[in-house]
């Protein structure tokens, strides 16, 4: 099964794609979409969209995981990440694709065993979990581990007969 | 020309396109999206992206508007609003528009002529300044309110020989 994951921010927005067949997996394609901060906010969100398209075209995921919001940042700050994550939501479901949602410890957790890992641990485990794999980016990174934590996350789902995804 | 306002939410966006000939004003089509709270946020989103590019395929509109936001509300509340708004500015942006973005007090200006006028004398003027006009609701009516700020805009950068929109 073909995992997307997904980091969305209005400046950079990262994303990973892997291959989990059960608990295996393999790293597939990872990159980050950069937008001009000197454009307008609709060329801006119209590029994101753009390129998440591309990536959707490319790798026909089955699957896809973003991870939940902190919005404990300045306002101006959550508005501009909100309109980029929209985009990115938006870019998924008409892929077909519903998006699974994970909060940064869970992902954490999921990565390197303990929700209180820092950003330095996930990255060394994500490319521990993904051997070959070159890594596009901080966020590339972080869309990487939400990919793996969604591949955990539906493995224990189909290991306990649920259907719940 | 045709003119598109906006007042983008998750749960409720309103819509407005007015016919500007000049200072000359007329009413078209105004309306609310609205979708289910219950439903996943990026089926809303898709509800939303969709509602909106019938609006646009059916009335063409040649310019497009939406108030500035005001981001002092509870965090959660702006990043709902800022994902609902990164979906209307990028469906306004795939039809070819540029939105312009008006502070709110401008707008009451413009269509009631003080900055600190309420909602109900911004709708009341909305009627007037549009006869005939059936306002679908609260937010339509916003809409409808951006779109004939836009209107004066862009009528007053003719008059004074300017490029800008």
């Amino acid at each position: 099964m073909i995992i997307l994951g997904l980091d969305p921010g209005l400046a950079c927005t990262g994303w990973g794609v892997i291959r989990a067949d059960g608990n295996r997996l393999g790293h597939v394609a990872n990159g980050q979409i950069r937008t001009d901060a000197k454009a307008a906010l609709s060329a801006r969100l119209s590029l994101l969209y753009e390129g998440l398209g591309a990536v959707l075209d490319q790798h026909q995921p089955a699957a896809a995981a973003v991870e939940e919001v902190f919005v404990n940042e300045n306002p101006q700050s959550t508005l501009k990440l909100g309109q980029a994550r929209g985009v990115v939501l938006l870019s998924a479901a008409r892929h077909g694709l519903v998006v699974g949602e994970y909060a940064p410890s869970l992902v954490k957790k999921a990565v390197v065993g303990t929700g209180g890992a820092d950003k330095a641990q996930v990255h060394a485990m994500v490319s521990r979990l993904l051997p070959g794999v070159k890594i596009a980016g901080a966020d590339a990174a972080d869309a990487l581990a939400v990919a793996i934590t969604h591949a955990h996350h539906l493995a224990s789902a189909r290991a306990l007969g649920s259907h719940a995804a």
